[in-house]
Parts: structure tokens; C-alpha cells; sequence
């Protein structure tokens, strides 16, 4: 007769894509989470190393082989799989895991747009000129508990977001649900640490040439995360995901974790008091274990976030100039990506969603 | 006779304010002026050590006493001052200096806004309830060469401009002066290094508060620099200052120099190419000296113009949002402080521009 | 009859200076601990604010308030005290603590040395001509509990040592200990983060002089973490303190986080094998949960222990120069303080070393 | 009748190896050279896109083509050229160039070891079993021109010094031949900047696994910088290069520029005055323009010297542990590198050798 406690109970997870940036970070936090057990690391390549050779901070604390992808032996050692791969290369593994009956969490952006077309007009390319499983789109969440979640509950595939769109999100839905800002004309300036590039080094990510400047890229509404932007912000609004185009641009930072965002938007009655957005930002989240909005006065910091699933947010209204300035720090790698997974996880199972995510950020 | 280049011809110059970060630059940028000799340093208080002892990068370079300021003994051995001074100090120190017939560059906020009034209400105190030399104003220069060039040739004082409103301005006026954008519901986004925040510590600037996050500060219209960055764009749009309101949001970022500033504006005509704006920043910078529009595709980073004078501008047109961004990187120290200041006295005394800052970037 | 877990049953836990660096270290590893209750928050001065607002990462997870100290107030309320003050002020702290029977873990210096002259020679002032508290250092243990274990159970008073020590000492004391290499003429070579100078901001670590360079500090024989290693490399030797003095050179790094220390010793036998290094650390540190030796070939590397109390350590033997290298990478703020205090409190109660330490390293 | 500045007259000057960092940072330089011409600029391979694509930051300032690797070109159209290429590749274009009768700076390694069995032990490979220009070795002058400045002048090939060795050589080397500290048992600790690593990405200095930590590298004497450190040495002792043998422990620091080398020795006489080793820095570098023996008190900081070819040196003695400590604080791609050779042209040539290196150093 076994305890509440033992291993045997608990649901064995598996890693998907386990060398990149977002699996270490899953490793992290799952090895912290009371009701799963990793049991599987796999990489799409390259068998072989273990888990704390590819990330020598686990050390002593992970000794999983990293094996080549099989979604047999996923199904047979693991009732739950996050995948960690490229778009693209994503879902034809989120679609063989399905098929097996494995409940998956995508980060990838490969279900997170609810329309194939849109997808490939973002995503396609000569290799993928079609969704390459569009069957699945109906039944992917967008990972995004704090506006998803009841749809989260018991759901068998989740899209988790990526780490521009959750801040973005976060930020601004709720002035747009509440009909305080319009959704015309929305810019977003986004700020990220290099994590958010990945692994893979490159000269963008170089030290000697990215740590001490800043840069934008993909400017001009070329990044793909824009596109699952516009799909929430217009569900937020009420309107057609086509009637919503938002101006995105994000930028480099010589940091390494952290996502900051600001959303400049036209307020719908320009009279109303600065207090009304930071109060509906307080309205719709009372109650969210994750998210704080500020104090009157108090601006978010991603050093304050750092490491954790947390999210700050603040609105204030520039009198001025007749703009809503929204506001999101978070870490891009934890509720910008692996943690938002995990909460999903929690979201799905109907645990509580901060198991395994309980840990403060760390400061400094 | 004395040759062209003997010491004795050199035109004398004056630091005030030789302890702070744009002091100290203006040393560096000096000793490398060919018509110039630095022979007086200053700061307010605390005479005694040599500018060595406060920079210890000049070890071996600069042994000059920093001495307390004294309007006689500046007006005696120089012919030119550079005021590196806190707003409100400033003014008090440029007037006495005025008055006995030195030509001075202002590095404060103090003569930037040609209206008193402005003024106060950007800058008042109790301590300083009206302007401290508002009579001064009418003859002051807003020291951008590239705007006000004529103006610059042969004035008395010069108010060199802030490194947000230089970026800022670089980046959009010409688009306004063209008639591209509208001056309307301009969004100005940018992010600055931490040593615009100035040489005393902190808690802000304390490294390890410092090192690894991105915060906005003074959003909603409340940065000062926001009225000259008005004044400006107002004059190259050809509107009253009062008429043109902006949204800027600054940045505080982890690392030491450098300042991007992102303008988000509306197209006067949604049908424009966006090579249109691109080209109408090459129109009006061609010949400029230290102003490089990058070619199409490549966009700014602040660590291509690191210690130089030079500016990198860009602007693209993002057609599904209907937005134009213009985008300024440049070296807060140096075109957006110091580097101007020095360009500025080149310029009023008809030198070559570039004397003094022909100096390619630090990279990486 | 209440279950194990209940939170009236937990150890009440009071920080005494928890508005420094390792007071917030302490609330977020003991906000994950599951035998602790967080009772009371102080500090010498400036009682009010509440935690989270002392420390903005907190908001959400701690709102004790941050009251003046009290020791009485202690006593009361709280079983174990954690002091986490400057030195010469901590020790009439922790006697009128010890007076009340409050078990204490002591972060300053004040109780490191066995020896009451050594503390005067060291760290004696006008202010502090005598040790403050001297009856009570025969009963302090060195809570480096690797190697105090046994004196660590039970105890009522543990000096908690600085990050310099810890790192230093754990690199070399099994070297010494074994007898493989000499305690004459050790070199220490240490780096460390700027978060190990406090919270108190200076130019040392303003983020425009710091973040671009390396410097040393306190060399020669003066920096005051020396006395406390000599004292422990003594005692792993076998001899006297007094008969061994080492060269201890601390650095500051760009960096917030982390200690890497280099120690460089003669062989006792020349004609030994690197090997032997390495395995004299595997048996000495075999079972520890915190202590890795690095397999062959690899090196410590701070980014590899972040936000952990775990402390990667190797040993080359440098045959050409007839010299050992020892090395140890751990997180100055965790196992280099408040980490281990409460690795030495797990130790004081006989609970598991690893309660409210589990936590994977933050990687990147 | 040309004027003296007249650019015809001007010394024309290659770059073999333009691509990289030592050859971005000779460009840098040799624009502000007053009697030089940079007319070729060649890399081994990828002829075509011109300098201020490869090197953003030259915008507006070098248009030249990179060429392919052409020995005749360079002949034809410079009278010196500056080879910046890996060892190995190197010594057959230095050949090719010296046959043409081209005066060459060598920034590889492959001339600075005088004996071709040296090199053979520390750069031999299976595709390099000899050295692939031995001939040349008698020839060739190691370039610091504090030690070996009478044998640059005239000279026809200079062997550049490593970043490491010129930190360490000057530190120690005066010390050594002043026979203070004893050539046995020294000890190296060096620290660098990521920009020594190269412009090749790599995990090692990919951003996000390198901004926040410090770790060793090529411990126990396998950095082949170690060769022509202990030749150095030896000549300044008077010793055979086989007598010496150095424990050099590189480190990899989370900044771009920058080595700081700390050197470790034990003094001829323990009872010697700690002053005596800082006058004896003084007097070998009495009159050096680029060499500054720091006051009693003050230690090297890299950032004081950044963008310069200035070097900050210091000698400690630590009387209690009988070890004489030598610090020197460089700039690694320039006195560590491009500056240093430029400064090597200016030796050869009989220029003042501050001509293209007045430049204060840039700080903050």
C-alpha cells in the first residue's frame, strides 16, 4: 500500500527537445514539482550524453540519458511529454505523441494560431507550404492560464505561448477586454535577454558584440510572434483576429533572462483617470497566484522576476499625450516559456497551478 | 612667427564641472582637438586633487588641478567654457561666465527651452521658482549642427541638447520636415545606457540591481527631456511647441553607454513605400559628417558608434500596422553629450566639424 | 492531534538585518523550506516598509513588516535567529540573543575566529578596541559543515563564514588534509561577483565603473577574509595558525553573483599523478549533497551554480611547474552565505542538510 | 613640391586577416595614424563584401574591399603589412610577404618563440609536424618594444606578443632583471575579456553562458601562451628558457576587453621593503609613453585603460606570507594586441611611438 508521496503515483513526464535553453529550464523546474517524475529526455539528434553533460548545472542532479526521439517509447514511459522544438519540426512529434494518447505541451509556435492559413503565412516555407498537422489546431489551448483556463482543464494538447506574446498579453488584454483602450493602432515595444535567442550560438549573441548594446530586429511587423499577438488581443476586443494589426517591434539586450514590454494604446475616453487602467489590470487579476500589478507609482523591472514564474504589470495614462501605457516584465524562460508550460501542466491536471513554481525570484 | 599649430594659437578652454561622467569625456574628446588647449578644470566644490585622481584613465595624460569654480580666473585663462553642470546650477555659472565674454557650451537643460515659462514649469523649485538667467535665453543656440548649423556659426551660447532628445530628433525631424509623418501621436521609445544616469551612485546603478534586468522610468510624460524633444519637433513640423505632445517612455538598460530611440508615427499617406522614409533621412543628412542612414535591411545598434560622435539612423515603414519607425542609435557621451558639445564649438568657430572627433567607434 | 506538516509545529525563524543582500537571500531560500516559519523580519534601524518593499522580488510572497530590533521581541516570537549584520555590530546582537536562548546563526565575522586577539588584530576599531562578546566564542562552531559537522549538532551559536573562506577552504582543505600538498606559501586567487561587496551603494559598483572590468582590491596580506581561512587551512593541516600564512587575492568582477577561487600549493611528492588531487576530493567529499568533483578534464564555472548552494570543485597538478591547482566555483550569496547558514541550521536540528535547498542552479 | 602630410608620402599599409577583431581594432587605429595609408585589406578567404560590412562601426569611414589573400597584390600596393591570422596560417603569407621584400607585423604566434622546436611543442599538429617557416625565426623580433626596442628599429618582421604574455612580461620582467623576486615557483593568474577569444561564436562566449560567471580555462600549463611568457622571463633573469617554467592560469571574464594579469613570486629578500619593487617598476618604465607604475595605494583596474595602449602596473609586497605580488592591467586588443603592433610599426620606423595611439582611454 503506497504513501500520497511515492514515486509510483506520480505522473511521469517527459522532455522532448531536452538540450536547448527551454528543456534545461523544464529539467529545473520539474525536478522542484511534487506530483511528476521525469522520466524521459530526448533530443531530436544525437543520443548519447546525459542530461548533466549537456547542462552541467545539473550536476548531481539529473543523470538521464538524452535519447533520439521515439514516440513509442515516450507513450510507454510517460503520460505527459513537453516538446521543446522549432517550429515546424514541432508538430509532426506533437502528432505522434497525440496519437499515442500522450497529453502534450507544444512551446513551439506550431498550434498557437488557431488558423492553418495564418500559420502558413507566417511559418510556411518551401519545406512546410503546408500546416504539417492541421487536424490538431482545433483541439490546441493557447497556454495562457490567467485567459485560457477552463478551456486548459483536462485539454490533451497545449499551445504554450511564446515569451513576447505572454508579456504583450498579459499587459494590454485586460484594457481591451474592459473597452478602455482600442484595439486601432496598438505599438508594442518589447525588450529581451539573449536566452530568447536560443542555444545556438551566432554573432547576434557573441558577447564581445552583444554585451554592452542594444538593437532592435525583425522590425516593421516581421516577427512571428505578432501574429499570435493579434489573435488574442482581438479575442480580448471582440473583434476578428484580420480586424486587429498591431505594431511590434522587439529588441536585444545585453542581459540574459528577462522580457520587458510596453504597449502604447489610445484610450478610449481620454478624461478617465490614470488609476481607472491600473485598476481594471487589478480587476482582472485578483487572485492570480503569478501576477502583480504595482503600486501607484511603482514601474516593473525584470531583475524583480528573474528566475521565477511572476509577472509585474503596471498602466498608467500620459495625460499629455493621450495615451495608455501598459506594461509586463516577466522571465522570458520561466513564464515566458518552461514555467507557463508547467502551469499549464497544473492547469490541465487541475493542480494547483503553482506546484513546482512556487520558488521567489532571485535577487540580485 | 609662430607657426599654424604652435600651442601659443591655440584657442584656451575651460571645464566647468570636470568631475561628472560628461567632464570626464570632455577631457578625453580634448586632448585630441588640434586647435585647443585645455587649461582650466573646475567643479563646484571640493578643489584639490588632480583630474588624474578623479579619472584615473587620464593617468599619465592630464594632471591638471580641479579647482573651484571662479568666473574671473576661468574669464582670464580661457576663451571658451564648457559647463558640465546639474540644471539650475548651470544657469547662475553660464551667466557670470557670459558676462565676461566667454563663449560657452551649456551642457544642462538650462537654455535649452526658449520659453521661461517652459522652463518652470519643466525645471522649477521652490529653490528655483523662476528661470536664473532667463534673460540669456533669447541668444542661446540649440546646439544640434545639423539643424541649426547657421545659427551655431559665431554664437555666444550654446545649449547642447540631452542624449534622448538628440537621438530622438535625429531620428524623426526630417520625416516631419518632410511632411512624411504627422506630429501627431508620436510614441518615442527609448533606452539609454547607465551612465546617462550620471557619476553618483545609487541603488538604481548599483550593479548588482543594475547588471541583469531592463526598467522604464519616468513614463507618462513626467521625463523632462520630453519638453525639448516638443520644441524641436514642433519647429521641424512647423508647429507652435504647444501643439505637438509626445508619449516618451526612457530606459534604463544594462550597460554602460549608449542611447536607441525608437519613434513610432503615423504616415501622412498609408500608400508611401516605406523607401520613402529611408531615402528622405538620406536627403537631409547627405554630407553630414557624423550621420550614417543605414542601408535598407540593416538597422541601428549602439554598439557600432561606441565612443564616437557618430549617429546610426534608419526608417522603415510597417504597412500592415500603418505605422512608420524611425530609429536613432548613437553614444549618449559623446554625440548625445559631450561629442556635440565639442561638434558645437567647431561650429562656432567655423572649424571642420569633425576636429576633435574623427575617432571611429570602439568596437566590439 | 496535529499532522507533521502543520505550520504550528514549524520552526520560528527571525532575520535579523534582512534589508542587505543576504537578509533577502535568507526570505527566499526560507520561503521554500518545509520545516521553518518565517516569523519576524528586523533591522538595526528604520522599522516600517514592509519586506516587499525593501525588496520588490518578494512582492506576492512575504509582507512581514521590517521592525527595529528587539531582542526580547525575538525571544518571543521566534525559536532560531539568523543574523545577517556588519561585523562589531552583529556580536552585541547575537549575545543578547544567545542571553535568551535563541538558537543563532551569525552571517558577520564576529564569531569566525577561535581567537578573541586575533578578532582585535583583524577587525578591532576605537570604536571596538575589545571583542564585544568573547565569553561567547568557545561555543561557536565554523559552520562550514563539511567539515564540523558533529560540532554543528545541537549547537546554540554558528559563525556562518564569509564567501571568500568557503570557497577557499573547500578547495584546499582535503589537500591539506591528506597531506598532498604543503600549507607554506599557499596562493589564493579569488573572483567574486559585486553582489559580495552589499547593498550599499558606491562608486566601486556603480554599474558605468564596474561592468566593463576587473580590478583587485585589499591585496597584500590585507583583506580580512585571510585570517578566518588560515585559521581552518591550519586546522586541516595540522598545525598552529599562526604557522601558516597565505597570499589571498580577492578580485571584483563584472558580474552579480559568484565566487571562483583559485589555490595554488606545492606537492609534497612532485612525482604524484593529477589524479591523486582530484580523488582526494571524491573521498573527501563523497556523499556530500552539495559538493561536486568535476569529472577529469572539465573545470568549475560559476554560471554553473547560480542561485544554488552547490559548489562544483577540480584539482590539476601542474607537473612542468610542480604545482597543484585547486578550485572552487559556488554562489557567494548561497553556499558562500545564506545558503549555507541554513545548510548549518538543517545541521543544528539533525533535519536533512538539503530542506530548502534542493533547488537546481539557474542556468543560463 | 608636396607638403609634408601630403598622402603619397604617406607609408602604405595592409591588413592580412581583416575580418577579425585584431584586424578590425588595426583599422581603428591606422585611421587615426598620421603617417599611414591603409591600402589593402585582405582576409584567407570570401573576398568581396568591403570592410564597413564586416565592421559595422566603420561605416562612413573604411569602404576598401576585402580582397583574398594575394602576397604580389600586397608587394605591389603597401610597404607593410599587418598579418592577423591563426598560427599556423600565418607563417606561410608572412613568408610569401617577407620574400617580397614587405616589412611584416605578425600578431600569430608563429614567429614569437625563437626556437623551432618550441613551436613544434606547442603549436605542432598532425598538419603542421614542423614549423612551416623556420627560416625566418632568427629574423624575427618579439614586439614589445619596452624590451626590445633598439632590435625593432629596422627591423623586417616583428613577432607580436600574445595578449597574456605582454600583461604578464610587463608586470614581472623588471622585477626579474633587477634580480628582487626569484625566477623559481612564479605563479600567473590572468584574467580576460571575451573579445580575446575571437569573433567565432562558441557556446564559451555565447552570451547568456558567459555574462554572469567566471571560469578557467587551459590550466596546468597546457595555454600555449605559456611558451613565450617563460622565454621572456628567462631573458630577463638571465636564465636559459628551459630554467623557467611559469604555472599560467587563464581565465574567461564576463566582459568584452580587458586582461588583468596578477603575477606571483617569491622575493630574493624577504626583509625588502615593499616600496622597492614599485620604484623598481618605476625605473624600468621611467620615460615608457605608454606605461604608467601606479601610486603607493592605487591598483590596476582594466576599465581605466580600455580603447588605449596604455598599461597600469602595480607591485605589492605581502610581508606576512613572504610573496612579492605584480599586477598589470591592459587592453587586450590593443597594447595586448593591434595597438602594440602599431606601436611595433612606429619602433621599426623611428616614429614617435605614441604616432596612432595618443588616444585616452574610454571611460566609463
Amino acid at each position: 500500500m503506497s504513501s500520497p508521496e511515492s514515486s509510483s503515483e506520480k505522473v511521469r513526464v517527459a522532455i522532448v527537445g531536452a538540450s536547448g535553453y527551454t528543456g534545461g529550464e523544464l529539467c529545473r523546474l520539474l525536478l522542484g514539482h511534487p506530483r511528476v517524475a521525469l522520466t524521459v529526455a530526448m533530443a531530436r539528434r544525437a543520443a548519447g550524453p546525459r542530461l548533466d553533460e549537456v547542462f552541467p548545472h545539473l550536476r548531481g542532479l539529473l543523470t538521464l540519458p538524452v535519447e533520439a526521439f521515439d514516440a513509442d517509447a515516450v507513450a510507454t514511459r510517460a503520460d505527459v511529454a513537453f516538446a521543446a522544438l522549432p517550429h515546424g519540426e514541432s508538430a509532426p512529434v506533437v502528432a505522434a505523441l497525440r496519437a499515442r494518447g500522450v497529453i502534450t505541451l507544444d512551446l513551439s509556435a506550431d498550434f498557437r494560431l488557431h488558423d492553418a492559413a495564418s500559420w502558413v503565412a507566417w511559418y510556411g516555407s518551401a519545406e512546410h507550404p503546408h500546416h504539417p498537422a492541421a487536424e490538431l489546431l482545433a483541439s490546441a489551448v493557447y497556454g495562457v492560464p490567467e485567459l485560457h483556463r477552463a478551456a486548459l482543464r483536462g485539454a490533451g494538447l497545449v499551445a504554450v505561448p511564446g515569451c513576447y506574446p505572454t508579456a504583450s498579453i498579459l499587459a494590454i488584454a485586460p484594457l481591451l477586454a474592459a473597452g478602455l483602450v482600442s484595439p486601432d493602432g496598438l505599438v508594442i515595444d518589447a525588450k529581451s535577454g539573449a536566452s530568447g535567442a536560443g542555444r545556438t550560438p551566432g554573432l547576434a549573441t557573441h558577447l564581445p558584440e552583444a554585451a554592452e548594446g542594444v538593437r532592435p530586429y525583425k522590425v516593421g511587423g516581421t516577427h512571428r510572434h505578432t501574429a499570435e499577438i493579434e489573435q488574442e488581443l482581438a479575442l480580448a476586443a471582440g473583434r476578428a483576429t484580420a480586424d486587429v494589426a498591431v505594431t511590434f517591434t522587439p529588441h536585444l539586450l545585453p542581459m540574459t533572462r528577462g522580457i520587458l514590454s510596453c504597449v502604447y494604446a489610445a484610450p478610449t475616453d481620454p478624461s478617465r483617470p490614470s488609476a481607472a487602467y491600473r485598476e481594471a489590470l487589478g480587476a482582472a487579476y485578483a487572485g492570480e497566484p503569478f501576477i502583480d500589478v504595482l503600486s501607484e507609482g511603482a514601474l516593473p523591472d525584470t531583475s524583480h522576476v528573474r528566475g521565477s514564474n511572476r509577472v509585474h504589470v503596471q498602466a498608467i495614462y500620459d495625460r499629455r499625450a493621450r495615451r495608455v501605457l501598459a506594461i509586463a516584465a516577466l522571465d522570458n524562460l520561466v513564464k515566458g516559456a518552461s514555467g507557463q508550460a508547467v502551469q499549464c501542466l497544473n492547469a490541465v491536471k487541475g493542480w494547483p497551478e503553482t506546484l513546482g513554481l512556487g520558488a521567489a525570484p532571485m535577487f540580485p
